[in-house]
C-alpha cells in the first residue's frame, strides 16, 4: 500500500455484499419490533437515522473473504448494528448530544430517561438475537466487546489532570470506545475459519478501528462546518483530549503550553480561544503527527490481511481501510 | 394457608441455602471487578449498599425445592443480583433517585453519566458471566427478563390519561417490571428440573412478585415515614398510578375524583393535597382491595408449591410469600 490512500466510497467497499446488507436491514427491524407503543416509534426513529452500515459491511466482508457461506452471517451483522445503535443511543444521552447524522437523537426527540431505558431494550434484544442463534462463540466475542466500550465510555470521562493525559492513555480509550467494535465484527463474521484467518481478521479490525477514530478525531480539527466554515473544534469545547493535542502538547514551548490549560479551566470556552488553540496545534505538529499515526495504522492493518487468500472481499476490505482514514465526514 | 399470613423474617427464610448466600457475595464481587477506578470505587459503593439479597435467596430455594445441587446455582444467584443491580442503577439514573437503601445513589455520589455506563458494565459483565458458565439455557430465561423490565420501565413512562389507567395495564406493568427477574430467578434455579417443577417455580415467582410489588405500592400509601410520621405518599407526588388509587378510583363519588384530577394536574402538589388524595384513596376501599389483591397472589404464589415434594427449602419458599405481603420496607 502506497503512503498516500486512493479515495474509494463506500458503495464500492460494499458491492461484494450487497445482496447481504439490503437483508441486514430487514433483520434488523424483525429483531427490535416491539409491540408497545413508544419503543415502536422510537424504534422507528432509528431506523430512519441508520448510518452507513460500516459494521455489517465489515462483518460480512470478513465472512466472505475468510471462505464463510453461512446465512447466519446476515443476523449477526444486524446484530452488530444493533449493538452500535444501542451505544449511540447511551452516548447521545450521557453526551447531551442534540443531533446524530443530521437527525434529533432519542433523548432529544422523546427524553433522556427513554434513551436510558430504550438502549437497554435494544441491548437486551440483541442478546436474545445472539441466544437463538445458538453461536455461543459469537456471544462470548461480543459480550466482551460490548463490556469494554463500557469501560471506554468511562475512560472518556476520566482524565482529571487533562494536560497530563497520554498516548497511551488515548490508544487504551480508543481501542475500547471504538476499535473493539470493529474487530468484534470483523472476527465475528470469521468464527469458523481457520484460526489464523480469525485472528487476522480481529487484528484488521483493531487497526483500522484505531485509525478510523483517529481520523474522527482530526476530522474535529480539520472539517470546515457548513455555517461558519470553520472546523467545529467540539472536542476542545467539551475538554477532550484526543490525539492532535496529546501530540501537539509535547511540542510546544512554556509559554504555549498555558494556553492550552486555560481552554481546559474554562467551562465554556469561547469560539476565539478554541480557533487559537486549534491553530497553536496545528502549528506545533499535531495534525500531522495524528494523520501520521493514522497511515501506520492503517498499513498495519493492511498488512494483517496479506494471510488471506486473494478475493474481491479481501480487496474491498483492503479499500475500507482508505475509505476510514480518508473520510470527509 | 390461612387468609392472614404470618410475619417471618428473611433469615428465617434464608436458613436452608445460608452457606450459599454467603459465597453469592463472594461471586458477586469477582464478576464485576475491574482495573479501573471509577468502576472499582462505583463497585465497592454497590456492594456496600447490597440489599437482602431476595432474588438469589429465592433462586438457591428453587434449586434445592427441585433438587438440585449443581454448585453453578450460587453463580447463578449472584448474575440474577448483579441484574437486579443494573437496572437498579438505570433506574435511580432515570429518575433522578437521590436515595437507595439509605445511601446516596451512583447518579447522585457520582453523576447521571457514570450511573448509566455503570449500568451497562454491571450488565454486560452479567453476560459475560453466563456465556462463561455454558448454560444456554438460564442466559435465554434471563435475556428474555432483562428485555421484559426494559418494557415494564417503558410502560411506567406512559400513561397520559392518568385516570383512565386500568388495573389491566398496572397488571402487565408490574409483571414486566418485578416479576419478571422474580420469576426468572426462580426458573433458573429450576432449570434442570423436571418440566413439571420448573413451570411451577416459575408461576409461583411471578405471582409472588406481583404480591410483592403491590405491597411495595401499599407502602408508599401506609408507611410512616420517621421523620413526618406521615405516609411518603411519593408515589402520588410523581403521578404514579398504582393499584390502591386505581381501585380507588373506580369507587370515587363524581366529586371526589376531580380531586385526584387536579392532583394529577399539578406538577409539584403540596404535602396537604397529598395527604387529602391519601385519605380518599383509603376511605374509598382503595388500600383494602389493594390488600385482597394482594392475598389473592399469595395464595395462588402458594398453590403453585404444591406439586413440588415437601422440604425445608419448599417451606421456606412459602415462608417467603408471608415476607413478600408482611414486610414494612
Amino acid at each position: 500500500m502506497s503512503q498516500q490512500v486512493a479515495r474509494v466510497s463506500l458503495r464500492d467497499i460494499q458491492r461484494p455484499v450487497t445482496a447481504e446488507l439490503d437483508r441486514v436491514v430487514d433483520e434488523l427491524r424483525r429483531i427490535i419490533a416491539a409491540d408497545f407503543p413508544i419503543i415502536t416509534e422510537a424504534n422507528e426513529h432509528l431506523l430512519r437515522m441508520k448510518g452507513k452500515l460500516f459494521r455489517p459491511t465489515l462483518l460480512l466482508l470478513s465472512h466472505q473473504a475468510a471462505g464463510g457461506r453461512d446465512p447466519r452471517a446476515v443476523t449477526l451483522a444486524a446484530v452488530v448494528e444493533l449493538i452500535h445503535l444501542a451505544t449511540l443511543v447511551h452516548d447521545d444521552s450521557v453526551d447531551h448530544s442534540v443531533l446524530r447524522r443530521g437527525m434529533p437523537t432519542i433523548n432529544t426527540l422523546f427524553s433522556h430517561q427513554i434513551a436510558v431505558i430504550m438502549g437497554d431494550y435494544l441491548y437486551s434484544r440483541a442478546i436474545i438475537e445472539l441466544v437463538q442463534l445458538d453461536d455461543p462463540e459469537a456471544l462470548r466475542v461480543l459480550a466482551r466487546v460490548t463490556n469494554e466500550m463500557t469501560v471506554g465510555e468511562m475512560r472518556q470521562l476520566e482524565a482529571h489532570d487533562k494536560l497530563a493525559y497520554g498516548e497511551e492513555q488515548y490508544d487504551q480509550l480508543i481501542r475500547a470506545k471504538t476499535a473493539s467494535l470493529l474487530a468484534g465484527a470483523c472476527e465475528v463474521g470469521a468464527l469458523e475459519a481457520d484460526t489464523a484467518h480469525r485472528r487476522a481478521l480481529a487484528r484488521f479490525g483493531m487497526y483500522l478501528g484505531m485509525a478510523f477514530q483517529i481520523t474522527d478525531d482530526l476530522l474535529d480539527y480539520t472539517q470546515p462546518e457548513a455555517v461558519t466554515g470553520k472546523p467545529s473544534g467540539l472536542d476542545l469545547k467539551e475538554h477532550k483530549m484526543t490525539l492532535p493535542l496529546i501530540a501537539a502538547l509535547g511540542r510546544m514551548t512554556p509559554t504555549e503550553r498555558p494556553r492550552v490549560q486555560e481552554l481546559m479551566d474554562t467551562p465554556d470556552p469561547s469560539e476565539e480561544t478554541v480557533a487559537e488553540v486549534i491553530a497553536l496545534v496545528e502549528r506545533s505538529g499535531g495534525l500531522d503527527y495524528a494523520r501520521q499515526r493514522a497511515l501506520e495504522l492503517a498499513q498495519q492493518a493492511d498488512a494483517a490481511l496479506e494471510v488471506l487468500p486473494s478475493s474481491p472481499a479481501r480487496d474491498a476490505l483492503r479499500d475500507s481501510i482508505a475509505y476510514a482514514v480518508e473520510r470527509r465526514s
